[in-house]
């Protein structure tokens, strides 16, 4: 076991190279957000955008362009109806998120049948929210499962590995991550991750996150990270730990957290961390 | 007769619990905004989530959900013409406000019945606005009228008890109010809480809150602070409370306190107070 | 000749009754944005909300309820095509803005044939932008042209007086605006208030104001202070000189100041000044 | 060649006229943002209206046009299928943008189509993104091309000049550039600028600002200073300086410079260095 900590992010953050253009820094597909649920990948986005991610495409229900743009201009969009274009521009992504706000309907079935259908060797992906409780019902299996990443809360891994939370234990969890094979974000009010050889707990986070759309955030730092950075279990951890230290930093005179909030701070504390 | 103070907000703001999720500080549904008065219920949902509850839902026509979201992507939607999704998240729910901008159309009508039929023991309700016109239009009886709130301004109360606004003596009102079997927000410059054994008078407020929104942002308060806070009628009076002194501190420097303004100073209002 | 100084603003910026409600702060009907200038209504709303009037109804194209409730949850909308929801909102209106954004089509006429017809002894116009071309290609007469506000700039003055600009004299504009019988804000780099017994020069403002809309932000605060304060002529002037002044303060470090910036400052100003 | 440096913005950004109007800083036209890349013009509209532009209208799909209000209603609006109304706005306009967010498709190329052939001797021309490239495609010619500034990618550069990137030295680019008979903006982490008798090298920029909508954001800038400034090879090369400049100051607190970030300092920025 391994605590997570500042040093991690001083490690992962790196000056970025003055030879660079936007491509460089990652090509980002974020798949979610139905009818009812839109708000989650908007957050996503949020959080993908200003943790650096170069280009970042929402495929999400139409009556959700309009909010995400009037927020953030930054993404392109593509209605989550035209799969042909998911499918080109899938094709060109590096790091693809799937799950915030997907919701559970045939249509979001036939999204992630895509995303894992369609996943390449050099696709990382981020499978989060109900992305994962359909993946768990359908019991797939990735073409390349040491490159993704399971985001879920504890009901979602129940799920997931089959385990009741009472007996989500570090060992059982550590043996079901290995059925997996892909990399664990536990989340909880202690986070735990499981990757291949160890895990990792954060020691920070407070309770005025607990309110909804912070997983979602969660979901589009780590999808933003891995987009940038190498060491793709280094970024993971960083991700988790830098969301909760500005969590923190928020919490010490918020009494709930916005999950917005965290997302507007970030590229002041990854300047701030910048090795 | 007590007169409500900021010792109230020190026992109702309690320090938030490390072991808790978001489902911890409560469900909400939140029913209101017709084609006419949507900014009515975004005010609301601004105020419930910077107050703190953990999950809420949103029903209201969908012409509102893109400027809902544009401005708060922490809510969740659904088309308040989908009766049977908004059944299956009432049945969820902690708290129910309804009201906001409900109008006052047969289809306004029609959800507050359906809320009427689905309390439950465990539910509490807000009963604001065009919902409170339409209850006295159709003399409704809650099931479970102690866990309700009525919020009428002095014509609505008029229209709910039957005294017109110069027989709205604290005698008359505490007798009205015994009849509903209901708690009372009943507001005007000095609002006043009764509850079933005394009643509160509220020492703060200012002109400069005299203006559209402010009832639907105290409504969404209450909504939130009744989900996060067992002491139900300590939490009433400590939103209505918290209210008016945010609403004083900015209007020593505003002419005018716009109610989207007071929703944002929250948080860190409910800190400061945090036991 | 009199010019407008700071004097004014300390009179007619009373301090709000302690015993009021948004009634008290007038009921305002802001009339104009199609489907190609909805950002002008949007900004005139802003103003309006900003400078304390009380309730406040925008009559829009559907378009722009969308994003006007994305920036402004405080404001009530009609679709401009509900005539009757119109007439009854007209009924109850203290001071009715009709024309920014407007437009000249067979419907904009409509809309200003609508108000010129149900204007009351009780109603105060403002009749700006494109209804000002309108009212002028049509020559209309009204009912109570002294209680209307005209705020052309040069051209549109042209049209409604003959007056060509380089005719544009002060005993011109006086004469042509004793014909026209109403208050007259002849907008210009040095804008100048013609009312029944003087005139009235504003010695503020700056070029760094000369962009889009900021007329519409003019036109929404003086329909705001003719909402609130009882006198008219001194209400106006007033609008006219708080609007230009905080251009000047935002003029001293932006080198062009947007309307929406001008807006947000209203509050903070109009307490500033309050007698 | 010259290096780009901080007199050029003394030179250039002149202190506006008392006497003067909106019209007097010029009326713009942006085209572009299809159902996809909306985000992209409305990052182009924000830098213009921030960079003082006198009057803008945006033609955009109109899905685009609710956040784009929703952002900025200081612009107004036409649904890019009104091709009469824009060939009015056209006609009247100043300088004129067209590629960000345009797209390939057959009604991109309509749009491009009809800029080109309305082209007349008063009109300035920005030329950017998926316009470049469709320029390329078809092999147009200008009526004044002295009066066109295309604004590539390096990638966007091998299209319209043949040139692959290894080859695109400056006597190549130059060359090319004469070819081409207008101004050109070569983007890349040291943008240089081809005017008719010189080049001029950025020293500025960061790989903070190597982000979606940066290019966008500078196309609007570029637009918003030939708007307002006579000497139009400095207003160009003054708006790419200033663009970078901004974008470093915001980078040394911010590993990731929004776009968005950059437009809201324009106006301080500007009138720091106004003359």
């Amino acid at each position: 076991m391994n605590e997570l900590s500042e040093e991690l992010l001083h490690s992962v953050i790196k000056k970025r190279p003055e030879l660079s253009h936007k491509g460089t820094f990652g090509r980002v597909v974020l798949i979610g957000g139905n009818e009812r649920y839109g708000g989650a990948i908007i957050m996503s986005a949020e959080a993908a955008v200003n943790s650096g991610a170069g280009l970042i495409t929402v495929v999400t229900a139409e009556k959700n362009h309009a909010p995400l743009h009037a927020r953030l201009p930054e993404v392109m969009v593509i209605d989550w109806l035209q799969i042909q274009d998911i499918q080109a521009v899938l094709a060109e992504a590096d790091v693809i998120l799937i799950g915030p706000g997907l919701g559970l309907s045939e249509h979001s079935h036939t999204l992630l049948q895509l995303v894992i259908q369609e996943q390449q060797a050099k696709h990382w992906l981020v499978i989060d929210g109900s992305g994962i409780t359909l993946f768990a019902k359908y019991h797939y299996q990735l073409a390349y499962p040491q490159q993704a990443v399971f985001t879920p809360h504890q009901m979602e891994w129940q799920r997931l590995s089959g385990l009741t939370i009472p007996n989500q234990t570090v060992k059982n969890n550590q043996t079901a991550q290995k059925t997996l094979d892909s990399h664990l974000v536990l989340k909880s009010h202690r986070t735990t991750i499981y990757t291949f050889n160890d895990y990792f707990v954060n020691p920070l986070g407070n309770p005025g996150m607990a309110t909804g759309g912070m997983g979602d955030t969660l979901a589009g730092m780590i999808t933003g990270f891995l987009a940038q950075f190498d060491a793709k279990k280094d970024a993971l951890c960083a991700a988790v730990y830098l969301h909760s230290l500005i969590g923190d930093v928020l919490g010490q005179d918020h009494y709930v957290v916005l999950p917005t909030e965290i997302s507007k701070q970030i590229p002041y504390y990854m300047k701030r961390f910048e090795q």
